[in-house]
């Protein structure tokens, strides 16, 4: 199925088609786009950008296009959600090249012990169990970081919100010669209240989750310490001799429109992209509990309220996934309930829970949310 | 120092200024791609392209954009460099990402004993022997194909023309247990006479080299096989999770204005790329040749002219690299030398080969290029 006719406007889907909602692709944010028009175009001539450098050579990161740089520091100024002080900012092909980048580094700038033990306290996003597939002789993935029992040979990776279940994280593990990265991809307004700038040593943000341009690959990390940096980079260089600059330039012409919205903001307020993020998220967790309550076989995730130091107020919680646990004795597979009504969800073992519980992303078109919505109705 | 100042028309370096000739940065392209103009601007709108999948997700490669795929299929089929008949396309971030997809599926599928050792023949491209600072536990660097003395569990490199000194190359290990990877980076028509469609089991070509577009990092491999097909897309899926489809766009833009300028050429022959990108070389090796004469320290690699069947005539070799040997008995180390000038090379430990040997990058800017020449000429 193309995503052109999954959003375009009135589409429906036919009842026997199978909607799927196993990954984040962030196609719900289109029509705030395609609202922005020209504002958010970018072109490049064929002359432009040729060159593998995209600042001074003997820069740390020789592939950072400076224009790029400049965006990510003005939005974390505008929202507030990271201390980029005395930061490195180092773009990767998405946040899944970085998590590489990063494991890389630390794996390989200090005296341990290889592979060493990565982990992530469950339910952690399955991304991360996949690092084994890779088969780095650096490290490898070691399961759920709570019931770690190894020694201090490990990275922990902390996502906050996390992903699959839009809970605020803190590491698991306190000992002091692990090492710890933040996955930072949803600690944007739309998807959770700002409780003020996170301030940790490695974090990772990406425009898939912050503006919906996952086409893009574009992520990117703030890195204190330069020797991590600088080996980041190394990684980087190797493996992919740097990063698309053609993508750069779309991507901080992207944040700058963000950012334009609101440091100059219309009257009216169109063109606030988290405001109508929020509010797009909104209504589909108002429309989603509904369904479930209907349907009374799952519960969803409770957020309590917070102050959001962006919006000014208190706000809700409006994660991209939705992490269903099953209710209903009669089910002990949900993967099976959701496969009989046409519906491709990601089974939570994959995230290191059990099979009652499944991953449902929320950031896909209007007609697969709406056909997903309609379908949960007439079971309920 | 920015590209910007050193592709500006007479600008002159100082002569204190280390010029640097070591990169395949491929600057010399700018002029043909600034004449174009109009014709290869990309322009990509804030709403487009948002999805990871560039086509229908169940495809082998899910992020393949169809009119990249298109236009790669086109130009083979105008130069006629390449078999693609039966072909799986798979994009990359630039050859490089490409070489470790294919090291990383030739290593994995198959019943092998890890690291599988990967080897070519020298003088060899200096970025095979880096794969070992990734630290695959899959593969690893075991150097010069033509020394090898291992079994049957070996990938073999074959990069034709040769980076780094320009020569035709057939694979050196005839053991048919073990596997090639042929990287074609060069074979076009600016560089080298076309003897013909190469067709082999997995190709790789780059951007970078066809077009002069480093910084969109973005390279191809014709694959035959499809489970090893599927198995690049699959490291490239965890790797990257797909490859940046602004820079396909855009290289799909690119490659059209090359086929465009021969498909429907202008009547004054402007347009034509490697009729262009030839005579710029053309012209270099010439300086260079008539420099190194007067130089008298060191000898440069000789090619037969041979029939080229894209420019129906026979032609030159002129590679992107000039791959210098010293017959100067002074001097045991050509990269002291050259320091002596303020130019930095690349070694010829780095290919495998002597202090006695360096590789110079011919596809720089006018400005290194001139300034190179003229520094050569004043110590003769």
């Amino acid at each position: 199925m193309q995503e052109k006719a999954l959003n375009s406007p009135g589409f429906e889907i036919d009842p026997d088609l199978v909607i799927t909602l196993t990954h984040g692709d962030p196609i719900m944010f289109e029509p705030f786009w395609k609202e922005e028009g020209q504002n958010a175009t970018v072109t490049i001539s064929g002359w432009e950008k040729m060159s593998y450098y995209a600042c001074d050579p003997d820069d740390i990161c020789w592939f950072l296009e400076p224009d790029f740089a400049n965006e990510v520091l003005r939005l974390h100024r505008i929202v507030n959600n990271a201390a980029t002080n005395g930061c490195h900012i180092i773009p990767g092909a998405g946040s899944t090249q970085l998590i590489h980048a990063t494991l890389h580094a630390l794996a390989s700038i200090e005296a341990r012990r290889h592979p060493v033990n990565v982990v992530s306290a469950a339910p952690y996003y399955s991304m991360y169990s996949d690092i084994n597939s890779l088969k780095s002789a650096l490290y490898h993935w070691a399961g759920d970081a709570a019931t770690f029992k190894g020694d201090d040979n490990f990275i922990e990776i902390v996502c906050s919100p996390n992903n699959p279940d839009g809970m605020i994280r803190h590491a698991v593990l306190s000992n002091n010669a692990g090492r710890r990265v933040h996955d930072m991809a949803y600690y944007w307004p739309h998807y959770t209240p700002m409780r003020g700038p996170a301030d940790h040593d490695i974090m990772l943000f990406t425009m898939s989750k912050a503006t919906g341009h996952a086409g893009t690959r574009i992520g990117w990390a703030l890195v204190k310490d330069t020797d991590v940096a600088r080996e980041m980079v190394n990684y980087i260089t190797l493996n992919t001799n740097g990063v698309s600059r053609d993508s750069q330039v779309r991507a901080a012409r992207i944040l700058k429109v963000i950012s334009d919205g609101y440091e100059f903001p219309n009257s009216n307020g169109a063109g606030q992209f988290f405001h109508i993020g929020r509010h797009l998220l909104a209504d589909r967790w108002r429309r989603l509990r509904q369904a479930m309550e209907v349907l009374a076989k799952f519960s969803l995730p409770r957020f309590s309220t917070e102050f959001c130091e962006f919006f000014k107020e208190h706000a809700q919680t409006y994660p991209g996934f939705a992490w269903l646990r099953s209710e209903d004795e009669s089910i002990n597979d949900c993967g099976d309930f959701f496969k009989g009504i046409n519906v491709q969800i990601r089974n939570g073992r994959l995230f290191g829970a059990g099979p009652n519980y499944v991953r449902i992303s929320l950031m896909g078109s209007d007609a697969y949310f709406d056909g997903f919505i309609k379908r949960i109705t007439s079971v309920g």
